[in-house]
């Protein structure tokens, strides 16, 4: 597995890592996790060496007899493919390659090659622009975010790139790994069940009726539509969240009460953990929840009404657009292939007693029971209307706010994570992927590592990120 | 010419626009120039309408086999397209259409279809939410960024957005109109001059010898390279530019000054105002001027160290990481067709007393002559070393100097511009486009416009954007 990636890292680390062609990641008991290598080698150099192998050092006209080999050797379609990369990798470095293309075709006659004259192989590191990254994610400089705070203004004033090789899979060690599945994991899993569709659905809160309504008429539609066995991917968020939010494993549980009780049939449903931080970030983070998924198999995602909402940290009004969520779905290149499917509004119908999708002709029946006012109710350990939750998973909600109030704490801590991914707004195609260390052993990330079991065959510097 | 816009527009003028289907622009005389129109209309009822006539209302089973008629008397590849019109067309309606896709193939056994229930047929108009913008396009909120001061804070708290069908060329009246190319007139000129190859040169600055020496060797390249006859798009931003730049019209008699001392070739130059406001906004901006060009006909951009770099409104650093601008370039979408060609540093030589490529082997010999620096030496009459611009040329700047003391101003206002492009980080195909309105004739547009002559055939409102 291995995958382009931004970390930041501070002035200590910048300088144990130096000009290293390579850096090593430890977790917190040293242990070498991934290896962060050079983007720039393997998207020109090793693209070269690979098709072209003499190619370098080689007369003009003689690079050219060499260039119209190897391309009548390849297929036309593959052609195309490595001109682009070829083109596209050299165009910042010293030399330049100028092709001109006519319609779809490269003219051949029409070029000159300048090769690469000095081919750097370090991984990147460069000053982390904080303001900038923080205004381009989130469309505010505001203080009061709630990941900013978390994650971003603590962290160090560089950032490191590079393409990221995961030696084997993070493990939390906190009894939930079993659900921690990767994206090919997940995939294998669909295919071992026969899926023949797969819906996702996102989300950082315990799982209500209404939500299950929404998710079994999902399947239920995928149904008439000539599927023959939908699967659903019930994919909570794993990462940091909100202070007042409800905690991952507590969560877990309650998703797990909702399986027992028949609420989701356990036999067309996956249950995984999304190891990403919430980012709190609209429109922008919206797309990122939707990248993840199609990474992970899903062809069907359901979105709600104003998916990555916030209020403005400051101001007393919505940061964005209620719309933007969706409508950026619809329209970012990368998304074309998953189907969105919008969300349905569920409430609770005091007429039938369950949740039921809102009719607005008799609006006066429907009960709206906000994430806030679940929570309160769960807090002071009155119940919900019958039919809002199963029993056992409601269960799992009161005896954790009780425990709150025996211990005196107005919110259980959230788990010390390293969240270290950058959202860019081109969304390059990335997987996943989150670190979670224990600050008290950081200082045995500082030892060196002996890495010469990798293919590169170098000791590299270990670092820890924080 | 039709062109997806947004425009800021205020209280007073988004009550005069209500629900109305289309919207009229009017210029200073109060004289029609643009309709826009609603983009939904446009790229969903209309696409429907256009291939498959009687589709709304009729029943699914029908529906299907009509989809399929239309499909068999349809080729392929547009079928490919039309369906991702339809199915990217419809996602943000009440309705929605599902499809399943596997590979490059549409399964048509596996979709239902909702024709959507209602179809608004108005344009959008929708708060202006300033702050966002501002961060997504400029990276910071920080007081003092030129173009937010001018054309951002001041402009109404809506927008609107829609198609535009521009009815005339837009006239300034400046005595520069002969200057202002659409992209259609440039590609015929360049048609006109049998041009192979276009090469594009971005300026809000006077042309000096070191600028000249970059343009001619890139022809030079160009015919190395067996292109025949390569010409020179001189492109100077026309609209908004800060106080202490050159005004238009001196930058433009400047220009024309160069050509005639024959610095450049008048046979293989055509210089033409790009009609855009300058936004200062970096590796944003970079973006829009590329695209702007590409849509003009050019194949080959220079691009010069840090293009549209920034120093931070109010911290001693760079807005922008110096090498962003050029990275963008390499990687945005839509920018791909554009070989980008990396600007080599020119340097006063001080023994052969020209401007040439800066030698890092001699360079004490070289002498750096910024912008800043050029307008002292033109402001205090000081000449600047021999062979640094064309004396012609520099008259020009003298002689603005000299105007400007004479009339005791610190400078020349900017013109009155209506800055109205949005630039989204996506960017959408748009053309380069941009209004001048004198203020004081405002009033002019709020009188009621008919527009009959239009295909629509309904009376529009009429309506001036700030």
């Amino acid at each position: 597995m291995s995958l382009p990636i931004v970390l930041a890292l501070d002035d200590a680390a910048k300088d144990r890592v130096g000009a290293a062609p390579d850096v090593a990641l430890a977790g917190p008991d040293g242990q070498l996790l991934a290896v962060l290598r050079s983007f720039r080698a393997k998207t020109t150099l090793n693209t070269w060496q690979k098709f072209l192998p003499s190619l370098l050092g080689l007369q003009i006209d003689n690079w050219k007899k060499r260039m119209w080999d190897a391309m009548l050797a390849l297929r036309i379609k593959f052609k195309v493919k490595i001109w682009h990369k070829i083109q596209r990798g050299l165009v910042n470095q010293d030399g330049v390659i100028l092709i001109q293309k006519s319609g779809r075709k490269y003219n051949l006659e029409r070029f000159t090659v300048h090769p690469p004259v000095s081919m750097t192989d370090c991984v990147e590191i460069y000053p982390h622009n904080k303001e900038e990254r923080i205004a381009r994610t989130w469309g505010t400089t505001a203080p009061g975010l709630p990941y900013v705070d978390e994650a971003i203004t603590p962290a160090g004033n560089w950032l490191i790139g590079g393409d990221l090789e995961v030696l084997q899979p993070i493990k939390y060690n906190d009894g939930l790994d079993h659900y921690r599945l990767s994206p090919q994991q997940l995939r294998d899993e669909f295919d071992k069940r026969g899926a023949d569709a797969v819906f996702a659905f996102q989300l950082r809160n315990p799982v209500h009726n209404g939500h299950a309504l929404l998710m079994n008429d999902t399947r239920r539609r995928l149904l008439e539509m000539g599927f023959k066995n939908p699967i659903l991917l019930l994919h909570p968020l794993g990462g940091f969240t909100k202070a007042d939010d409800v905690p991952l494993p507590v969560r877990m549980e309650q998703h797990s009460k909702v399986l027992e009780d028949g609420v989701l049939d356990p036999e067309t449903t996956i249950v995984s953990i999304f190891p990403s931080p919430m980012h709190y970030a609209g429109p922008t983070e919206v797309q990122w929840h939707a990248k993840a998924r199609i990474n992970a198999g899903a062809n069907f995602y359901i979105v709600g009404r104003d998916p990555a909402g916030m209020g403005h940290p400051t101001e007393k009004r919505d940061l964005y657009n209620p719309d933007h969520g969706k409508k950026v779905l619809s329209m970012a290149p990368g998304l074309e292939k998953l189907n969105i499917l919008p969300f349905k509004v569920a409430a609770y119908d005091t007429v039938a007693k369950k949740m039921a999708f809102f009719e607005p002709s008799r609006s006066q029946d429907f009960l709206f029971i906000s994430g806030t006012k679940m929570r309160t109710f769960a807090k002071t350990g009155e119940n919900p209307p019958d039919g809002f939750m199963c029993p056992g998973g409601w269960k799992v909600l009161v005896d954790y706010y009780n425990s709150l109030q025996t211990e005196g704490a107005a919110a259980a801590p959230a788990p010390a994570t390293v969240a270290s991914l950058l959202m860019p707004s081109d969304l390059p195609t990335v997987q996943f992927f989150s670190f979670k260390i224990e600050r008290k052993i950081l200082k045995l990330g500082t030892e060196t590592q002996n890495v010469d079991r990798l293919s590169c065959n170098r000791t590299a510097n270990s670092v820890i990120i924080l």
